[in-house]
């Protein structure tokens, strides 16, 4: 097996995702580590864990900023160092990637990486408001422009250059539905056919309100440990073996082209160089489908597919469970939901359960590699980490 | 001399500070960058810079969040990895710790750590608002409770428990004012007396206008490199030698005294451990003096001097230049001002030019080893680095 363990994963949790009405996100993150913890009852969280990197898009829901230090106090680990990490959508990847460094810096052996969001106590014109946020401010957010605008441009394009069609946008709703209907924790476990996802009202064209992903409440967590310490700690570590981070402008504007996300796709190919494998042996993935069109996209950028057959790939069903790359197991951001700081651990969280064989009824069998496409705006930021069974 | 290298800033940069009217955040970071990169002709940002850290507190203040890849972008690094950390008025302290993570770690040889904010556009009211958020949301802010008022708690408790005097606290924005009027990139240059310090009008007593900081535009970086490659870019590196991180709980009514603030003591400790230095040897600090009271704390925290000692040490003018230690040169966050995110990195830029002999008229002469403290909120966050002229 290829890749050398750049850091390992000795524990994960995640909170329920969904409308977690009367409770606070910290709360959440209590959750979520409480059942990282229990996960991992050698270690002593105060005592081992010797930082926390926690990723939060916005403090306006909440009006709570100061995150890093909140939290480990919540979860009992204060005076840890901590640290709140943004990269929009993407911010709790960015906690992974800082995780990374301070462990492979020498500073600390053990930490913390999580993220959080709660969302669904604020107006959806709120939320759709600091969302925004993560968009252009004066070239973007002034004109009108709000995230379900800028993906429908990445949608249009791809259908122009490509033929792309609506109905393979729907695909990959239906196909997520599926997969987060035999996930407990997802937000939305139901499925979906072909027409209700065609006929729901449109957002912005061609996207629907079933291309669009869900605001939802969550949390999530990882361990991370020196791959030498693992073993003390689990019999079942998961090693993260590729990581990649990389930026765009945050303007789409600015871009010579909208088929193709420059970040993320650069992110991959760091990781891949890094873990030495090919995209063909990636057996699931968690990629960012906050729309439908970004997975058909995420599919190009990570070499599942070529440029211009994310359409047909599935179409195809190559990325269902059974398929060439089972992808989004969980339901995505689509199904499962998507508090946009806690996305990008709660991706990682699923590889875990899957790497592990925990995936319960959504379990792809046998699967030995991993991968996590997180992407923070409209691409501004990308992250992508590759993953082998420990 | 004692104290090894751990990282080396091979440049620095720093927007002129005050009400920086007519330009956004991301504008003031080019002015600090582009400062970094004439200093380092040998740089070539684009090719050699391998991540961005960008501390910031607030995204309402611009209604702009994703910073990491904004500045990126306008400061020329696209498609570099990109973050942003917060850790309310430590923001940036946080992303020197992170960049020193990236590059111990191996991934990155080279970094920019860097912060800005953009404050003074807003009504006072909508600041000390955004402020608050680094407070604990349902048991400070919803009670009414700012920044003034929780470290005016601090100043009564310190009067009570040591005989503090309102004196002392104007002598602390005397001698800060003395230092920033020797600072042309300080928001106010100009000396104040005695008398208008106390006769200031009180915003919430014991403090008066007048120890309170500044609301300010502004931003800051550095560059930071293996120390092996940091001749390769300059003849006149700085090391950082020690560096230390700790939090505490954001809310100051769960803590047992209100008389000095853990988590930055404890940073102090880890610091000084790390640079295998004793408090005395430091010639030239940069301490958080967010509000006058908070500076006579820092100098017990840091060890300057005993607990309840804090008053005396400024009475007796061992803070000043030609003092025992040359506290805030640079005008403080009293006088040069105070945009959060800015100030961890603008501290230590002060020290940079300090160890450097940059510093002009406010030079402390043949000043070898410097220190910087930066707190977040009301010391949830304490972030202390030693420096080390190369």
């Amino acid at each position: 097996m290829s890749g050398k363990p750049l850091i390992s994963i000795i524990s994960a949790g995640m909170s329920k995702f969904g409308k977690r009405d009367g409770l606070f996100g910290r709360e959440l993150f209590v959750e979520a580590a409480t059942e990282a913890y229990e996960r991992c009852p050698n270690l002593d969280p105060k005592r081992d864990i010797k930082a926390l990197f926690v990723g939060m898009m916005g403090e306006s829901y909440e009006h709570q900023g100061h995150t890093g230090p909140t939290i480990a106090d919540w979860i009992g680990i204060t005076p840890v160092q901590a640290f709140r990490t943004e990269g929009a959508c993407g911010s709790s990847a960015t906690a992974i990637r800082c995780g990374i460094f301070a462990v492979l810096s020498g500073l600390a052996d053990i930490v913390m990486v999580g993220g959080v969001e709660k969302m669904t106590h604020r107006a959806t014109a709120d939320v759709t408001e600091y969302l925004a946020m993560a968009s252009d401010f004066f070239f973007e957010q002034w004109n009108g422009l709000t995230f379900p605008g800028l993906f429908a441009m990445v949608a249009t394009a791809h259908m122009h250059k490509y033929g792309t069609k609506e109905e393979q946008m729907a695909m990959v709703a239906v196909k997520n539905h599926h997969h987060g209907a035999l996930n407990p924790k997802a937000h939305m476990q139901k499925e979906i056919t072909m027409e209700q996802a065609l006929s729901s009202r449109v957002v912005a064209w061609p996207l629907k309100l079933y291309d669009c992903s869900l605001i939802t409440d969550g949390a999530s967590c990882l361990i991370l440990a020196k791959p030498e310490l693992a073993k003390k700690y689990t019999d079942t570590p998961v090693h993260i073996i590729g990581s990649g981070q990389a930026s765009d402008t945050i303007g789409l504007f600015e871009r010579d082209q909208f088929t193709s996300l420059n970040a993320g796709k650069a992110a991959a190919q760091e990781a891949y160089k890094m873990a030495g494998i090919d995209p063909s042996e990636v057996d699931v993935a968690e990629v960012h489908d906050c729309f439908t069109i970004a997975e058909i996209v995420a599919y190009e950028d990570l070499g599942f597919c070529k440029p211009g057959e994310g359409g047909r790939f599935i179409e195809e069903g190559q990325s269902q469970i059974g398929g060439k790359v089972a992808v989004c197991t969980s339901g995505g951001l689509k199904s499962k939901g998507h508090p946009v700081g806690a996305t990008g651990t709660a991706q990682a969280y699923e590889i875990y359960l899957q790497l592990t064989e925990q995936a319960e009824r959504r379990q792809v069998k046998g699967a030995e590699i991993g991968l996590t496409h997180n992407i923070g705006g409209l691409g501004g930021t990308g992250v992508v980490n590759i993953f082998r069974r420990g």
